[in-house]
């Protein structure tokens, strides 16, 4: 088979078919080498498809399933019960390399836990983690792990910093992307023993390794990778989201305290649909679940056609570019005694 | 001696007396019922200061110190060698019952490392943590630790929650803050073991105890106290700082880009006055070293006179409402058993 297949789970996440049935059509219509697997209940995508022009139909399946993961069903019920759920028989996709790729807007714990019974880790890695692209002055970092991994020892950070930087390599085609430790400080007495030890790690490894950097750097920074135990990463990440969430209602109530300011909202309004487009979460929506025997992208679960589009080209670049395959052959590599 | 004195350590912080004596004057202006003493090198403070009003020269004293303990000192070294620092000098004031607290705007380690030497923690207290007010779509919360201590077990995080619980009452006369356990999801089988354990200990005290909140429940959510441990709460802050910083860069490029635009600048320029005040940093500066036997606020590094004289404030707030007795009253009794 030429191209790029792709699987969508199109039952998930909080909009389900709507969103993700017209996303996926828009992008199969932007992208002639692409073929796509529609999974779930056949007569909903039938009707959120509507006419498809003769070209498309060519390059598009619909696989029927019966079953819907929840957005806060137990990760291991859904494992368990739900065999023939539109996220797991995309998974399933997957390993049986009738797709190179799935998306799924689904539940995170049941996609990560279903995505590691199916497909298992690569040979290697200990454990999957999630990265995602962050906007920043320098225009993007990529960060992990973003909440697969709590309490993860030194050897897994290590892992989580060599697989980003194979990332970053493959994806972006920078030779040696520099890679940092999230840490309170930048001093080498700052931290806690295992951020001090994954430092020794990753220096004695062939990591561009560029020493610690504080959260700030997440949007401020220069590196291309910045590495951190799930926890860490979670909360910076949902903090960040809750920020701009704030600021964004304030600036809508303080447009709209009086007529001659909801005039001038009009006048600044280019600049502020400027300044949200380079921070715009949906055009960084598409966390990777990084370290498995294939690709697996997560969408938001709110997501909007726009950003759910992002997330299908995100798997589309990294099944393209057969992502994991890079990181089972590179690893070694990376990971190995400076030389 | 009636009122409240407050001893200024004047001589840290990035831009040192310039700022904070002119801070400090300020605030003795605003608050006749305050005394205060400025720590720091007699002739530089004498140039700072100027001339004085005779209201203000008698509640104003200058206690001479010949070092200065510089913001990227060690911790250890500062506390051994400088013992004729600013910034030791104003601790002593603390514990020698000549002030009810003091500020410096100096490197956080050696602050705290010399807090702790000098003033002790409260009995019941294991370890003093660094709690600050943060702005939200609600007015404020108050979240602890912001990076005293990394790896904090359950009993610790306990006692963070019960600190910064009485804070808030004593402060602003809550009589039973909420409190919340910062977390990566909010179902019970979320996170380590350690904030499990931490959520068990909480249910079972006389904290009004609410659940597990993501980060984005920092910005956006409803309680009044968020607890976690010290590395992680560091890395919500810089992250946010991190964020503000890309939002308000982003901002300026965008409203420079063209002459319109910068004609829209001027007519927004309310708007954009009125937003940053409601998240001005300087506003909520003064972090407070929360369990020692006496009142230490910590200043942002480079605290301008605005963010100086809050952080000030914050001293004698907490000063003139005695909250380290009222941490030793009120301590058995949050902690305790639910009735």
């Amino acid at each position: 088979m030429s191209g790029t297949t792709i699987a969508i789970d199109v039952m998930s996440g909080d909009h389900g078919p709507q969103v993700t049935v017209s996303a996926s059509k828009h992008f199969l219509s932007r992208h002639s080498d692409v073929k796509m697997i529609l999974v779930g209940d056949e007569q909903t995508i039938s009707k959120e498809l509507g006419s498809v022009a003769a070209d498309l139909k060519s390059r598009l399946t619909v696989q029927h399933t019966t079953e819907v993961v929840a957005m806060d069903e137990s990760p291991a019920l859904a494992l368990k019960k739900k065999k023939d759920s539109s996220m797991r028989v995309a998974i399933n996709l997957v390993k049986e390399g009738r797709a190179q790729a799935c998306v799924s807007a689904g539940n995170t714990g049941a996609l990560m836990a279903t995505s590691r019974f199916v497909l298992k880790t690569l040979p290697g890695i200990d454990r999957p983690a999630i990265v995602t692209a962050l906007p920043s002055k320098r225009g993007h970092i990529h960060m992990l792990d973003l909440g697969a991994n709590v309490d993860s020892p030194p050897e897994l950070l290590l892992q989580f910093a060599v697989m980003a930087s194979i990332l970053v390599k493959t994806v972006e085609n920078i030779p040696s992307p520099t890679v940092a430790l999230l840490n309170i400080g930048v001093e080498d007495i700052k931290g806690n023993e295992i951020i001090k030890q994954t430092a020794e790690l990753m220096k004695k490894s062939n990591l561009n390794y560029q020493g610690f950097v504080e959260g700030d750097s997440i949007y401020t920074g220069d590196v291309d990778v910045i590495v951190c135990d799930g926890f860490v990463g979670n909360v910076a990440l949902k903090t960040s989201e809750g920020l701009a969430q704030l600021i964004s209602s304030i600036m809508r109530e303080e447009f709209q305290r009086t007529l001659l300011r909801k005039l001038s909202a009009v006048v600044a309004w280019p600049v502020v649909r400027a300044m949200k487009r380079r921070v715009d979460h949906r055009r960084y929506n598409g966390a990777t679940f990084i370290g498995l025997n294939g690709t697996v992208v997560k969408s938001h679960g709110g997501a909007d056609r726009l950003a759910f589009a992002h997330a299908i080209n995100e798997a589309y670049v990294e099944a393209n570019k057969d992502l994991p395959q890079r990181i089972s052959e590179e690893l070694t590599y990376w990971l190995g005694e400076k030389e």
